[in-house]
């Protein structure tokens, strides 16, 4: 197979976009998709001011030396989860590309906050992996605003998208469904959040990564089961593999024709208060973050 | 496996129901399920006059038994659509069925009209699927209106509903999402068309007639090269067999919150003329099954 745009050896096929490349068209490919998705959807300028939560996964790192490269302003944040045999590694993975990268980095380690990921586990007892989100999120969101950055960069791909979507639509959430997309505009107490690989596949990341030689981690956290979204996104690939392409054009239909329904039935604004303890926006009196660590240290 | 309802032995299990069922149960359940989707979305009543679109297949025949065997007052029809090494079987076996239970049986023929599915395939450059369909559609609504029928219904189930629903979404098709539903209410020149089979799949039906001992047509249309139709079916199939009730959940959720935001973005009603040729409703000035035997005339 030869390369789409240059006629070397291709290296690595796209079916979706019915093309090869090589190396180095492949990386072109992937600047330009990033690009294509930071102008079109109006996410950053040059001026603004980054943070990129970074995980260690390859959709992180991705994203991190991609903007880096782009000579974006950006900075890591990585939320340690403390969980055992898995967060030290995952930490020193993220330490050592920000390293190599020069990329400034900040962690925020959940044992200091008394959110220690196996404890919340121990002492809640709704599903682990929506309190972990919940948790990484608000320090996410709380770091951005706190410390003046304009936007916060997550690495979420087009399967994580498609999957979303796919979850959101099989129980018509309409909430959810009105809110999905590419970008999340700042309200008040709430970041402007991007997602700059969303025009990218897990496998497109995975090959950018695998291009630059960098080391991401790849075990699965150990507390995911990972029951139905893997399910959805192994499903989603056998959809793909019959209609290339169909993935991204079931994406990016909804987000022009399919959402504007939805935007109309969403239901008129939660009132939103501050949170009495941290003062991050809620619509009880007290955040959900806040009622966990309330709940872990009563337990103590 | 034993039996949800009576205990004794179960010759069908129904993950998405969590139940199994003896012979008596399987088919208390199936007119349970009928009466239900006719009662609970109005579809018509005892006083009715209603003609049934019978192909031969499974799903017709169940449907025309289920309703005679409930007391509704039916009328076959049946549109020989010409097809060597097929349409003769099936209209034969369409024939026998209604003679074995009395019901009263229509057959238009489509040689007769000129329409011979094998010479508009021929004649047409787009897919025979879509102008067989268009043509079907169109006599069954048009002797619906001729002979003062109330309602006409279609053997569609569940799986039919979920497949198209799914293929609608996956486009993000408004103006199908709109106007899918079990109901379509008469409108100027347009039958009232319901489908009481929506609350049951095809393996039910397939039951159904087993159970029964109904011959029905088994051979798939000679044209038929059923693509993507047929893959979704597969992969809905695969969804439902992972988690259990989801076809059914998908579908009726739609209903109820789904659809609601489509038919706010729907258009406005598109206007609609008599058609010069048969009085029938298009939104040009020749319908559709006009034109094709229009071609097809000149082409001779």
């Amino acid at each position: 197979m030869k390369c789409t745009r240059c006629k070397s050896k291709a290296i690595v096929a796209l079916p979706s976009h019915n093309a090869g490349f090589c190396k180095q068209c492949f990386l072109k490919y992937f600047e330009n998709q990033v690009q294509k998705a930071i102008k079109s959807k109006a996410m950053f300028t040059q001026d603004d001011k980054i943070l990129i939560a970074i995980s260690g996964g390859k959709d992180s790192l991705a994203l991190a030396l991609q903007l880096k490269s782009l000579g974006y302003n950006i900075t890591g944040l990585h939320v340690d989860l403390d969980i055992p045999n898995s967060s030290e590694h995952v930490r020193e993975i993220v330490k050592k590309f920000c390293q190599t990268f020069s990329i400034p980095l900040f962690i925020i380690s959940l044992k200091k906050e008394n959110l220690s990921i196996p404890k919340v586990k121990q002492t809640l007892s709704r599903p682990i992996c929506s309190a972990c989100g919940q948790i990484k999120r608000y320090y996410f969101n709380r770091f951005a605003l706190e410390h003046g950055f304009q936007v916060l960069a997550t690495g979420h791909n087009l399967d994580d998208e498609v999957a979303r979507l796919f979850a959101n639509t099989l129980r018509w959430d309409e909430t959810y469904l009105g809110s999905q997309g590419p970008v999340l505009k700042e309200e008040n107490g709430f970041a402007k959040k991007v997602k700059p690989l969303y025009r990218l596949t897990e496998f497109e990341t995975a090959v950018f990564c695998f291009l630059h030689n960098i080391n991401y981690s790849t075990k699965p956290c150990p507390y995911s089961k990972g029951a139905s979204f893997t399910f959805y996104k192994k499903l989603l690939d056998d959809l793909e593999y019959h209609q290339p392409g169909r993935k991204f054009n079931f994406y990016e239909t909804f987000l022009k024709k399919g959402k504007r329904g939805f935007q109309l039935l969403r239901k008129s604004k939660l009132t939103l208060n501050s949170c009495q303890k941290c003062n991050y926006p809620t619509t009880e009196t007290i955040c959900g973050v806040c009622r966990i660590k309330k709940i872990i240290s009563s337990n103590n």
